[in-house]
């Protein structure tokens, strides 16, 4: 500690100054992830923006996955020796370095640069594991070749069975070791935002966004750079229209309106490795997911994006672990922005949290730097957390040292209890 | 989908440009009844929009209405064959292609062009239910005459039985399927704003509202086409003085403080079809309306335009349903911005939801093709949140697949249970 | 009703504006008490409008009173024979025209115009009671003179028991029937409000609120007329001086820390008529008031005047009435913005309401006619009110018609139940 | 009270502000803590308010704090003697003259002036106990050579027992009284806001804040007056380098993450007076406290600077009252604003309360003088809200006075009861 004497004013400032450094380098000086958003924000215009940012129709699901989560509280203890303290986790018989996945996100190329290749790169230099989208913008194959960390892959059931496997069989091809089926997408929620912007996928420049699209030259070059947005992993097996645009070829192409658990129990035989069921927010539908063999489920209302009014995720994590917590493996997914909230639904009882918005925010912000500040910020909150608990392990964090709202446990429907 | 070689930024981009086109059609882009709000917000003046916006006093209710909406959530069911969807409902009888209906609403020339006509086509075209109002600013005929689909009729038990049987009469003439007489209005509730902004019927330009009324011409000139505004309904059969507003004439021609019950058992005797009792928001006055015959009642505040500090519609309507769910049939109201809403009531118990500030928002914005795209807007929100839910009827949505406020269930009255 | 034919539309514009009219009674067109209370901000500079609007400290309690009101919500009963309705009702044996009256507040003259004497002579021709308060800035005397209605003298329990018998003394003799003594007050609320603003008894102008006076010269001018704002009720019997401020006066010289239940029970064998003890807000205070044979109590937190974080006064009436409701009258204040709240306190069980800031926003606004104006509004909402909830006397209000919160019944103290 | 006769209106306006002077001694005029705290930010650059307004992660504690305690209310008792009035209680043996005490905070020269020794001079006049900081910016000798007043000393459990053991027997050299052991810092919070403007100890000038400083030029000087600020008190004992921030310094040299509940054993063997544990909220560790022989317990969440989603200290203490208030003293910390705050805190069964943003924000407004003053605010809100509840003594004071969310009470962990 200086303690040298002080000289003139003036020149103390300039010293000051100096010292102090000039460094203007916003993305390491980012502390959370709402300052990564930030971020985001400024490198993007609203079209590209409001695409991760917003949910369907009102909102109502969006904004209470993170009002709900903010309402668990900690019940800390203090004083344990905490000089060594574990991260890592097992899930599905995966080891993971800590409570957390790079969840399915697709279409990442609109927010610029290298899209899914930023995060999967990042995700591989933390051992993170990633997860393929069906929808992403580049092909499994291209991810994968990119990855140094392990693989998941996200499917959609979709109409043709051929697809199916076929993704399927590429997914194992690559080597990943997990596959992520998605149930709550037999249409695409209503985006009210992207319909205001006029967003689609590829997006297109209109009257109504243009002015935005051209203040932001460097995101308008990026998309421009590169193949064309569109959906890599069906390009030679399904063939749209270059005029069509995502949404309206999902819906007539390939959503599967007639997809029922039997097709889950299908892809059950047809795929060895741990299976997850993502987009469980009813009872009714864990009870299925167990019934069919998967390993685990993904407790999600699909980040406020499907159905709105669905409630919170983490309101309906107590009723999941406690009625099928022993029976199957439960990520959480739904307004995770702090390593606080990651061991928020690890308390009450989750396996894992997957991230969405965060790690794309992330690769809007700054690419493969930007994923990993957010991976870097969730490892340093979930160690510093977990030392403020006075956990040495994160395997060790269960219910004493969270409370939550008692109408998240209890009844099944109907009333709330 | 594209894959074509990128050619140069400058040229790719004014390519987009074109591909993306340059319409500006603000209605189809509205995605929201929400956004048809805004539509209709800047095409009038603030007089005549706070006319339809507005509610009584202090506007509780009016908020209670939409805020209490969005604690109903969902339970939804993944994986069910969707493929079939059937959106249709019967009510009393009558086979309805949506559980939606066109509710009352008068004097709707005020917010420019045809008012109800545009109404009762756009209506008429989609099969949905029009529902004339006593008050419109049209009469029953010239309504009728524009009609294509089902009409109910809605009633006012004004002072003169001669006047009532002339308009029940009137309604049966032209072809009207049911008669929902209005119960909530012994006096008009008080509308702060229109006194605010000197609103009155026949509208009156004053210095306190000139200025909005000239920046809207269009809105202006259309008022002062086709025939004054007015009791159309009424005339022949009961002439007021044209000095005195709309307010004036029916608190001192035609309000009956004295309406009982016994006029509804009268009126019971005068009309064959279903007969619907509006603005029921107590448990006694259920009960008095199955005691005197009706077919079923509107739970409703009005909007939120009469008496205020009512529950919201939806809070009470739980107890509706388990009381009278078995003699009457159910119809909801209050609050209904889109297709959500309106399965949340279907789930409760009602039989269907009655539109109102809605379709006159849509009027407003756009006439006949405003109601068009409103009607479109609460088909495809249906559509989609009944597949999100899993189910593949309306009439198989019930409270297995919704959460909602404990205390909605319960006691009568005084304490809150 | 007009029907006749339209003519050129710009000159129909000026037809409709001249038949508009030019009116610009901004009183006569405020439909609400909260508009009433605009008005009276628009004629004050922000230190005297601040001195009627604000409250102890953080302003919690004041902020619950009008909160919690609307918490009260209406269970209404339609299609009853409400042609005839009477407002009228009876307290300690004196019948009020509404169930309603005009509460203590003195220094009203800092508002401009002629204070307590605008509002007497307003109340008088409504035939509501006036309650004189000690601190008013005209004596008993010249506002007796003024008086055409019913009075009442509200008591401070000041240290000599030769004043406070001569005040007593004055206001029986000028014919006030009933006496409130305030019980709150033992040392002055700390007004944050008017500490920031340089506020005092008389008002001061100083360089922090110069400006502010200086803006509202007609107010400065009012100020100026007329005699000295002070205590004109202690004049000749309680001499202070000139330089001392109104809050010094009172905290050195009148209050009294050591008033007992016993001076209650002293002043209750002085004085013949009603007795109400004001101020009461625990179950204890109100026992105590029953033992020394008062006969009512003002369930009141003095508007959040004096300590805050007081529960609102309309959450602790239900436990009042149920616990005295059949030993004690009961008078409602705090929060009171509407005829509908009046009904709420009366529904609970309150017997009639006292209105403080509503009627000094009316004279603050326009003198006399403002405080006419104020009853006008509330009369004409308390009886649409009343008819809205289908009862024909306010007497027949009862808990039958009212839901509140479950909290608000039971327990004493400690935790909330 | 003047009645001299009034003079013309222009002579009387400037006799006006003639009387009422030209005061413009804003600390003087601040009545509550808020609007100290509003002298103090515009004092400071933002880098400095920051520091001392902010909280960790996304400030959710931070809030709940000050929200909770709104949510207690009074259940006053009116009409008892209290001409006589005692504030003055005793912990652990030591009379205060107020059940209030400056609570530990470091680095206070960072917010200008003399810091630390401003308040405990501040202190020691008016009698209140003083709890010297181990993180402070002038030493233990230094503080204690100004102090008049109680002492008392924070230590935090470093690494090193010879560093511990040298700086209690340096407090106990001067004369502290008690002993307040951190336990809730193994790990320094992460202080968003900090992070955002690049703030450290010493504090840095940088880019991106200097603006700011360069705002504040007083600041700015007294900052390079008097020696460099950081920590003196372990000086000579612990040696860093001069180009380490205050942050890594105490990550990587000085925090213990072996600390146990064993070594506050040791610690009480060590030391005879009066030891306290400060950062209790579970249950568990009150028991710990216990156990190892504590005379008392501080409940607090380090003002929200710690673990973001700790509960609100006001919630978890009416548990640990009843748990172990017979056999700890407990002092309070969180959130207290206002004399009614601490009164809540004593009502339901703290000892006293312990402040710290408020003197913080007293120092930083005006030095000596700012802390005098916020003492002063907390001593007449103390003796004023004391007398409006009714009591004569502080430690009268006691749960009969209060009402609280019932949901505080009750069980220990997970659902919240």
């Amino acid at each position: 500690m200086r303690s040298a004497p002080r000289g003139n004013a003036a020149t103390e400032l300039v010293k000051m100054l100096i010292a102090g450094g000039v460094s203007v380098d916003s993305l390491a000086a980012a502390p959370t992830i709402a300052d990564i958003r930030l971020l985001a924000r400024r490198r993007l215009p609203r079209m590209a923006f409001d695409f991760v940012d917003g949910g369907a129709d009102a909102e109502n699901t969006l904004r209470a996955n993170v009002a709900d989560l903010a309402k668990v509280t900690f019940d800390p203890r203090s004083l344990v020796d905490v000089s060594t303290g574990d991260l890592s986790t097992t899930v599905t018989g995966e080891r993971m370095p800590m409570p957390l996945l790079l969840g399915p996100a697709g279409s990442v190329r609109i927010f610029g640069g290298d899209g899914e290749l930023s995060a999967v790169r990042a995700a591989g230099k933390a051992g993170l594991t990633y997860t393929i989208s069906t929808a992403s913008s580049w092909s499994i194959e291209e991810i994968a070749a990119e990855a140094t960390g392990p693989l998941w892959f996200q499917l959609y059931m979709w109409r043709s069975p051929d697809i199916v496997r076929n993704l399927v069989k590429r997914a194992a091809d690559v080597g990943c070791t997990a596959l992520v089926v998605t149930i709550d997408v037999p249409v695409n929620g209503k985006r009210a935002r992207d319909q205001r912007n006029g967003m689609s996928i590829p997006p297109q420049v209109t009257l109504r966004n243009a002015a935005g699209a051209i203040r932001h030259p460097a995101w308008l070059a990026s998309l421009l750079r590169g193949p064309a947005i569109g959906f890599r992993n069906l390009q030679g097996i399904a063939e749209g229209s270059s005029a069509m645009s995502h949404q309206e070829y999902i819906n007539t192409e390939l959503v599967n309106l007639s997809a029922t658990w039997d097709d889950i129990a299908w892809l059950r035989r047809e795929w060895d490795g741990p299976l997850f069921v993502k987009g469980v927010m009813s009872l009714d539908d864990a009870e299925q997911a167990a019934r069919v063999g998967a390993d685990g489920i993904f407790v999600s209302n699909h980040g406020g994006r499907q159905l709105d009014s669905l409630p919170s995720s983490i309101s309906v994590l107590p009723r999941m672990v406690d009625s099928f917590g022993d029976r199957l493996s439960i990520i959480f997914d739904g307004g995770v922005r702090s390593g606080g909230d990651v061991l928020k639904a690890k308390a009450i009882g989750a396996d894992a949290a997957a991230l969405g918005r965060s790690w794309v925010w992330g690769a809007a912000a700054a690419g493969e730097r930007g994923v990993e500040r957010v991976i870097d910020i969730y490892r340093s909150e979930l160690r510093e957390t977990m030392i403020l608990l006075g956990k040495t392990s994160v395997d060790q964090i269960d219910r004493s040292v969270v409370h939550f709202p008692s109408e998240w446990s209890g009844g099944r429907a109907g009333v709330r209890s």
